[in-house]
């Protein structure tokens, strides 16, 4: 298990600045909702879980700012769920946390601003510790997918970084290891930003895991060449039907496991399904800026001007998606059945 | 069409340095043969035509030192032939040029120094013009394969840059531009050296042809959402059954493409095709270092000590091929006889 991505210290989130890694471990300090924002929408926190964790702790802080300016607290707490909501379309956790908040400040109506702040603050700590436990019931449950010497294929992070500390996709892995089982990864670095090489193999390699990163591009030689046994994938959101948004590039990835008969298994909570949307067509997909993929990493990598398409996720559909686990248990297809059952439990 | 790669001036041989695209349009001339061969090894100079041309006139550089330092031509010249030979392993357009030029050293075995020089000059310079020649060719041919108003996606840089100036891939894209033709080109910008999006982008962008850059993982997003006709490759080594040894991600486009009933088409000069080996797991794979993935565009990318897989080229089977486009002919199908016709013709 990596470091803890984001706590509550001293009435301010601290966090992991994910840009940094691998080359430094940064920690910011946020004390107002503008910070928290401008983590999100820049990936100093990204993953859907931690998004969601971190916007919590932002509300709170907006309550925070509100009583230390006199103001209404109510109105101070809808302004910062509003500036939150708006940071990245995707991840569903972050809608499912800031409603959450939402539904706390419903209920606290009429009470004093100190009062208010303090159910907030209850319900924040409240999804952070739920999305440890969660994390690690993802990981029982999916480690026992796993063969006792196994080497698993991952597209960017779905781990430790990517929640509070012990990740989807990667819990597996970790969980797995625990329980005595070799296990080895193969990580895509994933482009453009990389979470693959920057994130993955960093908290695997602090973890002691055996980690190989490769280019995306190399996943199918991999399946071909390699002893893969199975692809573990994070969800940013996943529609009632099972079809996945995940990080750009794992719709790809899931046609070349079916191709080489390797099982393609989604890791992530119940807060990711999305029982609102029938299918995956219908998931926002955030476009991002060209810059991204033009000049990301230091240097010019493509000419002046040039067109770029930069989706950050892509859909894919549940019929390439041998299971998804969650800490529910394992889903396999027809998917909406299993979903509706652990939503009703 | 863009510039021209590689020219012979003042008894040199002056080339693109390719690592400075898009950034910097630099030309290093090169008088000795280790000049040439550190120029294929770090890939100023790539793509397969574009090698067997450089190291062509490689050779005839050897005669001219040692001619200078008053040594034994025929020996420098073998000398200079066995260092170009272990520049790269894959390209077969490599051997092959250097095979013609050892043939004519044979035949002007007793032959005066300057003679042996002109003689090997002669050689190079033929190279040279076929390969403008077969070019142009294999844009006609493949030209056919376009409809009036088409996209096409293509994966690393089979251009003008890799080819004396016309290229293989794109020669399908110029051909079809210059007999009006509306072409545009979606670029997998193809890690780890981004040929696709430093030197295809650049390429296009001043042929004035519409390209789109994106990261190699958006291949399957852009096959599912845009409009794509065909995906066209160029080839490092063929096989005499079709198998396609290209850059490390080509397999993968090319399950992607059959996966989106998309035709996926490989051009390349006949000298590409290597009928020595009947299929492709004979064709040796160049692993290339680390650094090229983990720090390879100005910034750490990976974590100090993590395990890298860096294979250049994969292996596409026959049966994912729907064409391999030359300057003989569109073949299909079983590809062995269409070969053997070619080569006997």
């Amino acid at each position: 298990m990596p470091v803890t991505t984001l706590t509550w210290e001293n009435n301010a989130l601290r966090l992991i600045d994910q840009t940094q890694l691998p080359e430094r471990l940064v920690y910011i300090e946020c004390k107002d909702v503008e910070t928290v924002a401008e983590a999100i929408e820049s990936l100093r926190v990204r993953g859907a879980p931690a998004i969601g964790v971190a916007a919590a702790y932002g509300v709170v802080i907006g309550a925070q700012q509100a009583i230390a300016a006199g103001e209404d607290t109510d109105a101070g707490v809808r302004a910062a769920i509003n500036r939150l909501s708006h940071t990245r379309p995707t991840a569903v956790n972050l809608f499912w946390a800031l409603t959450r908040m939402e539904n706390v400040l419903d209920g606290s109506a009429g009470s004093l601003p100190k009062a208010i702040r303090e159910c907030l603050l209850r319900e924040a700590h409240a999804i952070f510790a739920e999305d440890r436990k969660v994390c690690r019931q993802i990981g029982q449950n999916g480690a026992q997918l796993l063969k006792a010497n196994t080497t698993v294929l991952t597209h960017c992070n779905a781990g430790g970084l990517a929640t509070v500390d012990y990740g989807t996709a990667l819990a597996v892995v970790y969980a797995a290891s625990e329980a005595g089982k070799q296990v080895a990864v193969f990580a895509d670095e994933t482009r453009p930003l990389l979470q693959g090489s920057r994130l993955t193999a960093w908290e695997l390699q602090q973890s002691g895991v055996d980690v190989t990163v490769i280019c995306d591009n190399m996943a199918g030689a991999v399946l071909r060449e390699k002893p893969i046994d199975s692809v573990i994938v994070g969800a940013d959101r996943i529609a009632a039907n099972g079809d996945v948004a995940n990080k750009i590039g794992t719709y790809g990835l899931a046609i070349l496991a079916r191709e080489h008969n390797v099982p393609f298994y989604v890791a992530a909570p119940l807060s990711t399904v999305d029982l609102s949307l029938s299918n995956g067509g219908q998931i926002p997909i955030e476009e991002r800026k060209s810059e991204e993929i033009i000049r990301g990493l230091g240097k010019q990598t493509a000419p002046q001007g040039v067109k770029v398409y930069n989706p950050a996720f892509d859909i894919t559909p549940n019929g390439l998606v041998t299971a998804i686990v969650t800490e529910k248990g394992v889903a396999t297809p027809p998917y909406e059945a299993a979903f509706r059952a652990w939503f009703d439990a």
